[in-house]
């Protein structure tokens, strides 16, 4: 609130972990520097696109130089409070809970999920992919010792809602909601929904032709 | 392209699978109508959206009594193509591509995935969440064969565009994208991405206070 610099734009924020995600290709086969055009061609975006993101890493490219990769990817690291692991808890372990418990994708961006909690009694106490599966009563407790700020809520929808309030009532401050349904959250809880079915419809309707265009709807 | 009608708008387009959700809860408690306030409460928005957004639907709710529910359903069924079961491949059974052909929660809209390719012999001809497991270099074949115009992409993200080429090549018509990685596709081929990295970085940025608002940006 009382920082008066440009707000970034969310498309760019999204897509720095792409950029990330080259920048690492380019370090790990020994190169040094990299070009806006190279970066524009990997990720399919026009350069002038790239210059603009790249604007949030502050790491100014020189022109016919190029950006130095391993300061690129600090300042984007830096920017997204990425150099640190960023430990997460998952709540619901159902299917796709489970499913996300094994998944090693996040891993790349060092969020790493450290333990998981449900209220099933056959559940409680087992370990899924080597977590640690916790009773949920003890979420308040374990989210201070651990310092756990993010949840991700893939428990089945109709328990959505409540599990969201017992998160919120356990002093985390994020929760990246995979369930279908919508939460209703204090206004300082942050919310990011992974929308799978809003996906659907969205490449459904592309699909039936009742959309124009693929990209700038 | 020769459709005058107005075009439907994204966000309306990825919330209708929300109210789909809602209005069958509704219907399995034996429920006829429901008002534009109780939709609008369950889903977060202003009534001014709800109302909007069920144009989609092309079934207007009546002033004082609302919609009918079953016709609700029907609308936005019809409008997203949902009231046939979509038959639905995904390439790739690695760590995500397992999780997801054990994910039981597309088949609410009727999502099936229905076979899974890879190109390892050790996964072909197995059976993984009872989806038979065929080699990639099937893909066209049974495509045709099974009348498949999805898939779902989700093997290692250095493969991922050689992957898409090969769906593209295979008559495929849509991909949605669950690696890590944009794709390069023909302007024909529509996409879909699930960009999971995407969304942690939105939530990083805003749990670092550097975006204001939860919302609206």
């Amino acid at each position: 609130m009382n920082d008066n610099r440009k707000l970034p734009k969310l498309p760019s924020i999204k897509r720095l972990p792409s950029y990330l995600h080259e920048l690492k290709i380019l370090r790990d086969n020994d190169q040094q520097v990299v070009s806006t055009t190279h970066l524009a061609q990997k990720l399919g975006l026009e350069p002038i696109i790239v210059r603009k993101d790249l604007e949030l890493a502050s790491s100014p490219g020189s022109p016919g130089v190029g950006y130095s990769i391993q300061k690129l990817i600090e300042g984007i690291e830096n920017f997204l409070g990425w150099n640190d692991e960023n430990p997460v808890f998952l709540i619901g372990v159902g299917n796709l809970g489970t499913a996300l418990l094994g998944y090693k994708g996040f891993s790349e961006y060092r969020f790493n999920i450290v333990a998981a909690f449900d209220n099933s009694p056959d559940k409680i106490g087992t370990t899924i992919h080597d977590k640690p599966v916790y009773d949920i009563e003890r979420l308040a407790e374990l989210a201070e010792a651990m310092q756990v700020k993010i949840a991700i809520l893939s428990v089945p929808c109709e328990f959505a809602q409540k599990a969201a309030d017992h998160i919120v009532k356990s002093g985390l401050r994020a929760i990246w909601n995979f369930t279908n349904t919508p939460l209703a959250l204090p206004p300082e809880m942050i919310q990011q929904r992974v929308n799978m079915a809003g996906d659907l419809a969205e490449l459904s309707v592309k699909l039936s032709g009742k959309m124009w265009d693929n990209v700038d709807i």
